[in-house]
């Protein structure tokens, strides 16, 4: 029995355009001649559709949808995901299509509420297994989470009698290191029901998350056969061979794809990914950018540049009197290696006349943190309004640490529609900006960009150090309190200086309104700003409470 | 056995400060002579908590402090809403205090996750019910929900034994008719066990949402004998006597609370209520906000004046040459009426310089959209320079319709902290412009700014209405579209036009980056934009579609 795993890049609420990409792989697939073809989770809708799942017409037409791509497809097999409605109650299901119709329908059963996932807002669970012969082998069909908790799943399978084949199909977002659970997960499965799991998984970004395909084969020791493209679509094919009664062999017809080299690889193409398909999917073909000659923002424009290619990207450098020729001459530099357009608009005029308009108003005062703010509300202004005027996209350069303590500016260096970096730490910035240069075999970053002490450059002689802590410790802090949810105690318990920790957790909670107005970005840590992690802005309780007895 | 309800204003993350302002209404329902004295659901942490429910030890402090209200309150019977968590799982609890300690705890068994609602994310359901003897009244616990299902609560309760009073603690949010469903809920129930039912609900603003009060008793009957204050706090006490084996006879204590008359002053105290917290609970003293002259500053501003008085309101009118002498003078007799302090900035010189700047970047238009979004930027760059200087909180003025149709700058009339009447449609604004003028006995709004026919001022001889439908029109449509789902096709068959239908339906769905950006603002309707309405901004989905078979 030959099987085909369709990892494709579906697109929220595109039903007719994803069930045309289905059939071109259903075209495909019937070349190499396979008997069961798969799709991913939610492949018809897109994954998370999340509130057009209230809309009763979205859920009529994923039905029509799936009609049509039985009917279009009628010679083979094929497993794909849908969101079903039946009789007043919603289902993340899997329809199996055979002979022109829909044959049989699976429900997930464990539905995911947390982090990212709200699944128990739209759906019901579904209680039934439902197992399937496809050229003599029985598949039992599983969604996502549900082969994750493998007691509830022995449980579950119980009475679904010999089982040659764990069908699963997914939509699992990516986060650094997730593939090495995700792998695990497929593994012990295979292991506990003694067969085969073909693991199918979306591919694509949406929104603040990316999935990063890797659909893959394990045989029924748990070894894991092959895997496919990351970042990409692919169509992944294997022979299942039964031999004797129980026994399955698991042949892939083709090696395993080449995987991202090691984690900071594995971050770069996600940001790639997740950058090209917002653009691309919300209609954008050019983006724009400030360019400070920082870090951040040449990182950034390099990964623009890989996602939609030079000709998209454009530079803005905003020099204000504070701007170092030096900075000013690296963003220029960037530019011109990276093979960008390039240009420059002088903020100080307009500074100059705001500084004027805002002196009529007592207690203005042309040095403290609202002039340093203006200047970041003059560069935004002007990229949005360049933006406005092209359709370009703007893409905020702001990192996941500064982020975390509000070192930014609201409207400032926060305005534009993507933010590429927000959730990836300051210090793994600096090792994209070495990874960029390696895997380019040249300096697209320039050296000093990476050698230079972090500055803001609203005042004179500002460094981010003045105010923040070392980028080193700020992110072991900002793991254990954001994405850990640790306490300050236990933070100072595992060696963390407790006067930095306390700070730091005060900045973090401080700030939540102006993560609250951010524009997405792409998620590769396990907790993320945004849908990930829901904080209220009114908020009185403080983690960083030494004596609460 | 007399009872009280202490319906309290409970601030999200403040235990401490819960705590003792439960421990101060204890001390009053003392001198009321009181045998069993109620709180409302997570009255101890404040409602939705949200991700703090994930953090291990603000669960171990929720539990802190329970204990001690339990030991400094000894002398009755408390019933108090706490997160719990025990042996790994955390629950929605209602713990009875008695004789210093914890001797009860109920677990809510109906967990909302729909609308602003995330409780199974949090939560796991319970399944014990609680009955407890206090004065002879054997009640049955409930929270919020578990009454909203009147058959799953009657199959819970089935084996509970003979009930005479369902007590129900809530946070149950407001929204305009809200109260009418939850009296239904509440007679429903007391009908249903032929019992008495006591309501308590939470009271006060919580970013997003407002919880609104007006606990309640019904006696066995069904009848509410007594209603306790709307959007205020209020210590409702009733003599609850039994009379015979089953029959009860509830008799309130004071008479019903002054209701809001009719659902314009109830739109109008939320907001009030949703403004002032917002401000006070987050450490806002003083509020300023861009004076137009037009109806929805001008309505925004007279919120504020009641929520905080006119000394900590600032109206700032920010002219340029587009505005008419009309509406500037109309946006001073305004500040004048309210007592508010006014500045005036132009914002012409800024304008005129960003204009210079921007020139010399190719294809920059000087009449275009963009210069019209730069003048709304400019705008909103000041206020925010005068609160990073004074400290003060931007109020933003932008209402419901426009901000669901995106007819809005991006950081620039969003700019802010609070979108006070973001879920206020335009159609809404104009009866609280006469609601304003009607309670205060005199013209506040002024007759101009009621009767002018709307305009943005951004361009010579701009008309809403020269972009927009007829707003009485567009709301129509937009309850139908945004707060009720339903399909443009089901408007259209409601005798809406059809062209007006799929532009309004392709305007709210473009226009999802912008709304996630924008900050909180009050909860009035069924559907609020934010946590209530999680709609992807990347969405191929067209619910204008015509012909989608």
């Amino acid at each position: 029995m030959r099987i085909a795993l369709g990892q494709f890049n579906a697109l929220v609420g595109d039903l007719a355009g994803n069930a045309e990409r289905m059939r071109g792989i259903y075209t495909e697939a019937l070349r190499s001649d396979v008997d069961l073809l798969v799709f991913p989770e939610l492949a018809v809708c897109g994954y998370p559709p999340e509130d057009l799942l209230l809309k009763k017409h979205f859920l009529e037409d994923n039905r029509i949808a799936v009609e049509k791509l039985a009917a279009d497809c009628p010679d083979k097999t094929i497993i794909v995901g849908f969101a079903e409605s039946c009789q007043g109650s919603n289902y993340n299901s899997a329809a199996v299509l055979q002979a022109g119709r829909i044959s049989e329908i699976y429900r997930k059963g464990l539905l995911p509420n947390y982090g990212v996932f709200d699944e128990r807002r739209y759906f019901h669970p579904g209680n039934e297994p439902v197992v399937i012969n496809v050229g003599g082998i029985r598949i039992a069909i599983t969604i996502c989470a549900d082969i994750w908790n493998i007691e509830w799943l022995d449980n579950f399978l119980r009475n679904a009698g010999q089982i040659q084949m764990v069908l699963n199909i997914s939509a699992s977002p990516f986060y650094m290191g997730k593939i090495r659970k995700r792998e695990e997960a497929v593994s012990r499965c295979a292991e506990k029901f003694n067969c085969v799991v073909s693991y199918c998984n979306l591919v694509g970004g949406q929104d603040e998350i990316v999935f990063d395909g890797r659909s893959m084969f394990a045989d029924s020791t748990g070894r894991l056969v092959c895997q496919a493209k990351a970042f990409d679509e692919d169509l992944l094919i294997a022979e299942i061979i039964p031999a004797g009664d129980r026994v399955v062999q698991v042949k892939p017809a083709q090696p395993t794809a080449d995987q991202p080299a090691g984690s900071v690889d594995e971050v770069y193409q996600a940001l790639v990914l997740g950058t090209r398909d917002y653009a691309r999917k919300n209609g954008f073909r050019k983006t724009l950018l400030g360019l400070s000659g920082g870090i951040d923002s040449s990182v950034v424009a390099a990964i623009a540049v890989a996602a939609l290619g030079p000709e998209n990207v454009v530079g803005i450098t905003m020099p204000s009197k504070f701007n170092s020729p030096e900075t000013i001459s690296d963003a220029e530099k960037l530019a011109k290696n990276l093979g960008i357009e390039f240009l420059t608009v002088p903020i100080e005029p307009v500074l100059g006349q705001f500084d004027r308009a805002l002196k009529q108003v007592p207690g203005w005062d042309s040095k403290g943190i609202a002039y340093e703010n203006l200047q970041a509300r003059i560069r935004g202004s002007i990229l949005m309004s360049l933006s406005n005027s092209t359709g370009s996209l703007v893409l905020t350069t702001g990192n996941k640490s500064e982020t975390a303590v509000g070192y930014t500016t609201l409207y400032g260096d926060t305005a534009g529609g993507f933010a590429v970096i927000k959730d990836v730490p300051k210090t793994v910035v600096y090792k994209l900006a070495e990874h960029l240069n390696k895997i380019n075999s040249r300096e697209i970053i320039p050296a000093d960009v990476i050698s230079r002490p972090p500055s803001a450059e609203l005042k004179p002689d500002q460094k981010d150090s003045d105010f923040l802590p070392d980028y080193d410790l700020l992110d072991k802090i900002l793991k254990g309190y954001v994405e850990e949810d640790k306490s300050a105690q236990q933070l100072v318990e595992s060696a963390l200086p407790q006067n930095v920790v306390h700070n730091v957790i005060r900045m973090v909670d401080r700030n939540e309104y102006k993560r609250r107005q951010s524009p997405p970005g792409v998620k590769i840590t396990p907790k993320a700003f945004g849908r990930d992690r829901r904080l209220p802005i009114t908020n009185r309780y403080s983690s960083s409470n030494d004596a609460r007895h």
